[in-house]
């Protein structure tokens, strides 16, 4: 998994019959100390994250693995939101 | 997933026999500002999606998970047309 | 998939089993307008391509979805011989 | 496989139901020397490994098989808690 | 696959039970020309692969179709030995 940071929304009606109901997010890909990049991924959201929160994300066959994504063409699930990120015996990031 | 940006076309006559049928666009990435990148892929189209359309990419074997793309040899699929990107709070693209 | 270009051969006879009968071709792997890169990828070969020949490669599960590589050791296949890649428009390459 | 050091952890009280009870630890990547990167996962530990130890991980449909993380949304498992590592005829690394 | 030079080992007693009697090398990635970069991966070895032979390297679940790496959490496995490596109708490589 990835840590992530919820940053926007994908809006899209025209998709697969089977994608609909999903949520899709933008998720701003964080470096081990929790910090931006440019990297990023739009993501299933199977555990109603919200705008700058921060997530772990699952891909490849492994975001199929929830109810909502089962047998769907997603290939990346939000599955966790993050309480606290400790890294090298330091707190870097921790959920209001 | 990822955003990309259709914007040309793959014809190949000589293929396996099981992606007959199956229409190859090659899909310029797009940053998470919506802006051009040099990266691309090609994908099997599940969706009727157009040239200069923003569209969703779902790869590895979630490729897989629509009618057309079941059982063949096809790593990307674009499973969506994008109607809006919201991120950052502003609009990044509307599909008009 | 991406778009390659078949510039070399691999032999290999000491190999699992099951890999018997499969050709491995060095395929290039080409930018979005079909120039050289340095990257590459050894792809079994599942529709008869020749040496200079620009081809689509599966990589993943997908790879293993032809009659020749299913259920075997193989990430990589040439599923597709390209006529033409048409990009922005203009045509990139066209088989001669 | 690629080799990592157990820096960190993730605490995630909101999650995908059949989580529960996984511990998600953050690995950064070491060198093929041993030497630390700025790369990093976050995997769930099916071996018990503790900070600073240097493990093997497993990532995609892979980390998947273990009893711990089977048919869960989990794309990365350290597998393996490393002894030695010798590259090039010389140990760089040897568990204390 | 990736062309590859076997240059080390890995020893590791704590690990996923089903790991038991797997033999795990350290793969350093080679260039098209056969030339070594710093990227690596940590292979099982389903072919009896000695120090400093060119090997070929599938991943992903494709690593997973041999008899010693089925059902296990192994991403990478060794699955040939190169004999010959010809590239632009140059031979790179000759197993001696």
């Amino acid at each position: 998994m990835f840590l992530g940071k919820v940053i926007g929304t994908v809006v899209a009606s025209q998709k697969e019959a089977t994608l609909d109901g999903l949520k899709f997010l933008v998720v701003r890909r964080l470096t081990i100390d929790g910090d931006d990049t440019n990297g990023y991924v739009v993501a299933a959201d199977a555990v109603g994250a919200g705008i700058d929160e921060v997530v772990m994300v699952a891909t490849g066959s492994s975001a199929r693995q929830t109810r909502l994504t089962d047998k769907r063409p997603c290939d990346a699930v939000i599955m966790a939101i993050v309480n606290t990120l400790e890294v090298d015996g330091e707190e870097k990031y921790r959920k209001e």
